[in-house]
């Protein structure tokens, strides 16, 4: 066994171990920054299923670099880390005993299948979305020669697997035990458009429905039916299992490091576990909502990221102030020339949550006046307080700019801005760019809360 | 002389003066509201230049619409205010005489126009570019069948401008007193990538120099060069003037509302005039900038459209506390498929205001990973405070959202954001729509300060 030594020890390649390991290289330049690895070749995870179409086509399209840490001078180990020596501070893999000072598990999550359906898995045809190019170029190439694919969930890589899909030429039928889409994301009203573009492109949803069981009718182990609670029996030639994702805790557990909520390593807000040599980061640590403050199943490479800065200025004692307590749920996806994005609660998560909320909506177009070439509906909605007007949440459906604009309402939400401050809020408005100077929508949409709360 | 009632008038029709009016009466509905306007129909003032090329193509497709402000109850009149009895309320068209109980001045502003210069205003093919309809028809019919146009002046306007007449088939030429084009808006490294832009359209830019007399060689009252000081002659079948705007206050100096610096109205924070019933928005108004407290000539229809609700909702008596002071410099434009925005303080303007600021930036792709169809480069500079962090200024190169982007620059400067804070901040990011989660621009140039600072 090969003796390495390290400073700070990084456990996973994924987005949170690489940002994790950039930082601390960046805040601690003399200290020696190691990254174990398992996979030679890391998948940008959120582009995964545009690997199943002709966005990009192809996994080696996908492919994160290592170049940057590199370059600063980070080392990394391909190899699993199966043990560790906690008092001891040293992490075994198969071939190293690796010593360190610091160590951040950064060990990502592993696809979500529930109990009654992981048998299933052993037959031909069934595939998770794991964050694997080995296992996805099998999927990859399971499903070239086939023509009907069955998603299993109506999460956002469910639903950009199955217009990858359609886009190219399968037969696409989605399942989901919501009545509609991307019930999580957003409120009814604009996760049924999302469904109507789902729809428009020839994708079947069946939804209010749940896989009671996967079949292989003619007992050769090849799957081709799922059957569903209702007893409708849907044909396939290949199942995609889009169930969602859970921490990948394992060698935390197996070397008694404590868990949290809903299985991920426990942290405090600077991502430190109870000992503060071992830090958690991204998927595999336990968050709580910003809002809510009830643990969060959220899992975002850009969440992700933000923590594992946090944990990369916080290794040797804390030199910033963590100024927020909680992961803002943020996300945005493109579906058929159509961006949807979510910040914060929606309006039914913030009222099942107990929050006593207004909202406010405004629907106008990207660009200003009407005429010019591009333009595009756009619209806005906000959640907010019913007192003191604190902006909660928000939903915006829109062109390509949507990407970046609920990114405004995420700062708004971290600011803790009330209506009232957006009311008056600056912000640049042009022509070619965004909606009109009188009408920007996140402002509309939060004066009609105001005229609510009057 | 017929005598009209109203509970609040507003003299002044540009969005300045609409986003006034129906603030108000959402605020009052039961106040009566009466706009005063001088035109019938209004322009888009930031779609100006895209008359002049096929982006829009004519005048008719950069109309306002005052249907929003007609449904909502607001009753308009086409006329012109003359005069004011201050004491008496009443405000004097040629016609009528308004009564009033609150008046809001939305006057905008004019042309500016170099003393030097005015005079040339009467030859045939000279033009300034004013809000006004009958005006930029006229403009347009006349540089029609001309072939070389010259633009003085290298604002956001007359790169527009001079863009789209390229664009159109024209020879164009801009001259400009500054080394490079749009200095007042951006720092000279991201000012000289504009100009790269222009440069490689086609377009001729005369820099470092000065208009010293427009010149009809015949003698015949139609322009047909600009003679610079450098003694350089530039021929031109057209000139436009695009030298700025001032505060059209032509109507409150003659009432004897006091004014601030530069020629604005003066107002307070609450954009109330000295008599507490008389207030003034838009682009009549003195401003003051948000960071260096300095007298600012900004004038933008978004934050004329930002104060319009202030003051909209401060009529009778103040509702809603005002979170901020000063105007934030906040623009973004597109010049040749690449989006140009900048919010805030510039470093060079930071520097010449005595402030002690750092700065930092990022160069990347607007999509991840690199290889999504449509990705695009993307470029963040921030400024910010030594002491402290504060972010008070961004500039942003890249696709159209960048147009967005720049608003979460602007929301960050309003809510008084550190680089420590951004640091951390929590955003969305999605392979088609934004940069990598792991390197998101404005969180990334927010690190490069942080190291700078420690």
């Amino acid at each position: 066994m090969e003796n390495l030594n390290c400073d700070i020890l990084i456990i996973g390649g994924g987005p949170a171990g690489g940002v994790a390991a950039m930082t601390a290289k960046m805040n601690y330049p003399q200290k020696k920054v190691l990254v174990v690895r398992e996979y030679k070749e890391q998948l940008v995870p959120c582009a995964i299923p545009y690997i199943f179409g002709e966005t990009l086509g192809c996994s080696e399209k996908d492919l994160g670099s290592c170049a940057a840490a590199v370059e600063m001078g980070i080392s990394t180990l391909l190899g699993e880390v199966r043990d560790i020596d906690l008092q001891g501070k040293i992490a075994f893999t198969t071939k190293e005993a690796i010593h360190f000072d610091k160590l951040i598990f950064a060990t990502g999550s592993k696809p979500f299948v529930h109990d009654s359906l992981r048998h299933a898995l052993a037959l031909q045809g069934v595939f998770t979305v794991a964050k694997n190019k080995t296992l996805i170029d099998k999927t990859k190439a399971y499903i070239e020669d086939k023509q009907e694919i069955v998603v299993i969930g109506t999460g956002f890589i469910g639903i950009e697997m199955a217009m990858e899909l359609i886009g190219d030429g399968k037969k696409v039928k989605v399942i989901g035990g919501s009545k509609h889409i991307l019930k999580g994301a957003f409120d009814s009203e604009v996760a049924l458009e999302a469904e109507k573009i789902l729809l428009d492109s020839g994708i079947e949803y069946i939804g209010n429905d749940r896989v009671k069981e996967i079949v292989d009718f003619n007992g050769d182990n090849i799957a081709n039916a799922v059957e569903l609670k209702s007893g409708k029996i849907v044909n396939a030639d290949a199942i995609i299992l889009a169930t969602g994702y859970k921490p990948n805790t394992q060698l935390a557990e197996k070397v008694g490091i404590s868990l949290g909520h809903y299985g991920g390593i426990w942290v405090d807000e600077y991502m430190r576990t109870e000992n503060h040599d071992i830090f958690a980061v991204g998927d595999c640590s336990a968050r709580r909502d910003f809002i809510t403050k009830e643990p969060s199943k959220v899992m975002l490479a850009s969440t992700s990221s933000a923590e594992a800065r946090v944990a990369g200025t916080s290794l040797y004692g804390i030199e910033y102030l963590k100024g927020f307590s909680g992961t803002i749920a943020i996300f945005s996806t493109m579906l058929g020339g159509v961006a949807f994005s979510s910040a914060g609660v929606t309006e039914e998560e913030a009222k099942n949550a107990g929050l006593d909320v207004v909202v406010g909506s405004f629907s106008g177009l990207n660009r200003h006046p009407a005429t010019i070439p591009d333009a595009q509906r756009q619209f806005v909605k906000l959640v907010a307080m019913r007192n003191g007007g604190a902006i909660i949440g928000g939903q915006i459906i829109g062109g390509k700019e949507t990407g970046e604009m609920i990114n405004i309402v995420g700062t708004l939400i971290e600011a803790k801005f009330n209506v009232y401050q957006v009311m008056s809020m600056q912000v640049a408005t042009q022509p070619m760019l965004t909606a009109a100077p009188t009408s920007y929508p996140i402002t509309m949409a939060a004066v009609s809360i105001m005229g609510q709360l009057k």
